[in-house]
């Protein structure tokens, strides 16, 4: 698998459906088998820390990147940990450190950094893979809100395919392997 | 009107319904007759330009910021213009200049500052309010998918009512004006 390192944004909260955490654990495993490295925020609930957690305990590598305050709240890790100074930074070293993108289900923190994350791939500053695993149909509504942005000429026919979803794991995988950033983006 | 500056953002493709137009010159009309400085992302094509074209014309104070690579691309201008060096600095500089932010409609970029701003609100950053001017539905999308993260458990409640739309101008100021941050947001 060409794909070495992943960043998985994911909520925190912890009362969701078994489903979600059952998708983070599977996940985990996954990534860990495929010998794929976890780049995350560093959380240690609800899906955030599911998904850290399986990886670690099947054995696969984990970085946990964390601004001092939310940090200084917990306290506990999985893995490796970088503590940084805030949440700017944050963002920068998970991009950085990462050659692809998955977002989990989340709240308006994973919605914002998925959409930073597809708004630079559009401005060209990166082509990797934006992956959405999409458990309960979590993003649909995300995907008709793009494919609406689409009809209403906001964003491009092309750009839509910045985004990708998929239904299970297995899926997930396949489409960051096999993932082509869409012709047409700035610059191009 | 107790908000003095308003942060807007929205899209700047130009092939766009006529009632995005229609509806971008009426805010920047009214803008200026309530005394509301407008800053924006600087550019003159699409709703953006059609905003500041209107809120200046009408008399209204108009201040873009834009990044230097998108300056030198277009090299045009409405009102005052603060160069930055990169959109890190043009969104701190946006943010810290105004007391309240709209959303016209707009693609993956304005999605993203929508959610950026809801995001700093949800960590308590600031209590700002957080319009959307839902011109032909086009947020409802947006509606939707917060209303399942909502049931799902990954957004409180009352967090729901972080960001606001409104379907016509008047409306839309009058929510600038009576916006109350929900309480129950990070650390409250
Ligand atoms: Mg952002």
């Amino acid at each position: 698998m060409s794909v070495k390192t992943v960043c998985v944004f994911c909520g925190s909260t912890p009362n969701v459906h078994q489903d979600y955490f059952d998708h983070a654990i599977e996940l985990g495993k996954a990534l860990a088998a495929n010998e794929i490295h976890l780049v995350y925020g560093g959380g240690v609930k609800g899906l955030m820390g599911a998904l850290a957690q399986a990886t670690y305990e099947a054995g696969g590598r984990v970085t946990g990147i964390i601004p001092e305050t939310l940090y200084r709240i917990s306290q506990q890790s999985v893995g490796e940990l970088v503590i940084v100074k805030d949440m700017h930074s944050r963002k920068a070293l998970m991009n950085e450190k990462s050659d692809a993108f998955i977002a989990l289900p989340g709240g308006f923190g994973t919605l914002e950094e998925l959409l930073e994350v597809t708004t630079w791939s559009q401005l060209n500053i990166h082509t990797k893979p934006i992956v959405c695993l999409n458990t309960r149909g979590y993003w649909n509504g995300l995907l008709d809100l793009v494919r609406n942005c689409v009809q209403e000429g906001f964003i491009t026919q092309k750009n839509e395919g910045i985004i990708v979803a998929a239904e299970t794991v297995p899926a997930l995988l396949q489409a960051l392997e096999k993932y082509e950033p869409p012709e047409g983006r700035y610059g191009k």
